[in-house]
């Protein structure tokens, strides 16, 4: 059955989509700059992938996420060779029997947003316009699938180099545990898909019109015509924390995440403020002298002052100029039980979430 | 089509066959204690396992090589909630799309090699007379099949709570990195299968008649009329290399391992004597004052003094009085190859093979 496509996934539009990947993955996510090389040469090679709205597939229609998993310190070294996206899609169809109709992000964050418009163009197939996360986490059963019940089995995981392996977990948290394992042995970073469902399935379990928000907030920037970074903010409708430099960076790879923090020292308006940015692969917390700025589920995201360039955890540097902004993240983490899986006390702070806005009127 | 057996595993059998594994585990393939009360209820509560001859099987019957991976040292305390080779056996059915017709020890040594009938048992299929290593060795890939060139995959591996995993790895040795990050992340010992063949490759890619050999050993013990060790010894053909106490222990348990060194002093005609064992799993290297009286892939094995029952590597306690005593492996152990995976040299030790027969005619 032909799919009514919303746009096709060429080369402007790419470029877009890595520049909203990269604000969308609130630090996280991985680099987009050799994710949208490969998506690139993908379409260049194969075509570009078309877009297309889940309502646009036949309920049973299975639908893939996948993406990468592990530390993205390693992921900027540790390159794919291109047949990870075939290899987990034969294993997935052998294992239910169906054939895979279309790929989605497991998350729009960072380079996971763009890896599977690249394995889409491989393969011939449609991407879909909904991801997991409306942005990007750190851990594997942090997405909209695990809210609503969708079981993440059977998960497939593989390497560069060809070793494959499937998980059958009893949970959400045990598949974090288990392919975080494999992630780390096989050098701190791999790709995955796991969450199969179906179209009809996908209808209510993702966050829909991911693709389509990404490439809009790309847009935004590429276009403007004053300061990218405002233009950014007025589209997201995000609040600036803090304008200023980055005066220290505590960074290191364990146990298959990055793990740290860093300081940015305000300049200009903010000269005389400290904000400490807490990480585990994203920006978890943003605080000032112990007053809490803003908080996972909603996102922080590091801006290139003058270019508006997301900046990813694992490419910040002392002595960068950057905007530091936050904005609501998608509803559903809000809730009770999306606070629960996503929510500050989930990463071990001893913190209640509380949204930006509320956060940014306490202090304005 | 019927198959002609052997003989019955029932529980006069079972009880030789625990001692017989235990010495043939070298210290090492999990204690029998426990797997003999499960071997011992699944023949009570299902009826005893057949035991049969690889060449009384169809060529293209599906064997299934199983056991437990990790640390013996948890294993004695994470006992298996019996599922797990049911589990294993639907799963390597599922994926190989053929049914299995028989298990097989991946190891004859210690509690492995006794899991296996308890699992027959309880699935009413035979046990074939045959294993991977004719003794215990504690990495995955250290198996005849991995000499004869069979394929370790798909291996399977699950946990007491329902977890499953299926690895496709490129190697052996990938495998073992592989499984041994999975049995950690369970808490450091799990359940699994791997190097799955058919009767014909199973002819000449085992050692064959092993778990006769088993029972064979463990009957000359109980059926003793003067000394048990002197019995053993003599059946086994092995050498004596001290008899004494048990004065130092240092064990410990990293990354799916049990790993440390054992002292014991002489006591009587050996009084003044000093002998180390080192291990992993099992004993690997025998010296005393730095000179090498037995090494893998030989079987070192510590006996109680008084009644020559195997002591495992886990069980080891300060002032046992003991008989050290060690044989040849099976040949193949002894070619070029056999060497190179299960050698000195594959352990980490800056030693050549020496066989025990020749040590021990140059202590003599």
């Amino acid at each position: 059955m032909p799919v009514t496509m919303k746009r096709l996934l060429g080369p402007d539009t790419l470029r877009a989509l890595a520049r909203g990947c990269a604000v969308l993955g609130a630090g996280g996510g991985g680099d987009t700059h050799y994710a949208l090389l490969q998506a690139l040469q993908a379409s260049e090679d194969f075509g570009p992938a078309p877009l297309v709205d889940v309502d646009e597939l036949p309920d049973d229609a299975l639908i893939m996420p996948c993406g990468g998993i592990g530390a993205p310190t390693v992921s900027v070294e540790k390159i794919e060779n291109g047949d990870e996206g075939e290899r987990l899609r034969e294993y997935l169809q052998f294992l239910t029997g169906r054939r895979v109709a279309a790929l989605m992000a497991g998350e729009i964050g960072g380079g996971n947003g763009l890896l599977p418009a690249t394995w889409a163009a491989r393969m011939g197939l449609p991407l879909v316009d909904a991801d997991g996360m409306g942005r990007a986490f750190p851990e594997v059963p942090q997405v909209t699938m695990q809210l609503a019940g969708i079981s993440p089995s059977p998960a497939v995981v593989t390497d560069e180099r060809g070793n494959l392996i499937v998980f059958r977990a009893i949970s959400g948290p045990w598949m974090e545990r288990l392919e975080r394992a494999a992630a780390v042995e096989f050098g701190g970073a791999a790709s995955s898909t796991e969450f199969s469902m179906t179209a009809a399935q996908a209808r209510t379990a993702t966050v829909r019109n991911s693709v389509s928000l990404a490439i809009r907030i790309g847009e935004s920037t590429i276009g403007a015509t004053g300061s990218p970074v405002a233009a950014l903010i007025a589209e997201l409708g995000a609040f600036r924390l803090v304008s200023g430099k980055i005066s220290d960076v505590e960074r290191r790879t364990v146990r298959g995440f990055v793990r740290g923090s860093v300081v940015i020292e305000g300049l200009g308006e903010d000269t005389g403020r400290l904000i400490r940015l807490e990480l585990q692969n994203e920006n978890l917390v943003a605080l000032e002298r112990g007053r809490l700025l803003a908080s996972v589920p909603d996102l922080i995201t590091v801006l290139d002052s003058e270019t508006a360039d997301a900046i990813a955890t694992e490419m910040i540097r002392y002595g960068q100029r950057v905007t530091v902004i936050a904005f609501p993240c998608d509803p559903v983490w809000r809730t009770e039980r999306g606070i629960a899986i996503t929510g500050p006390r989930a990463f071990g702070y001893d913190l209640d979430f509380q949204p930006v806005e509320e956060l940014a009127g306490a202090t304005g």
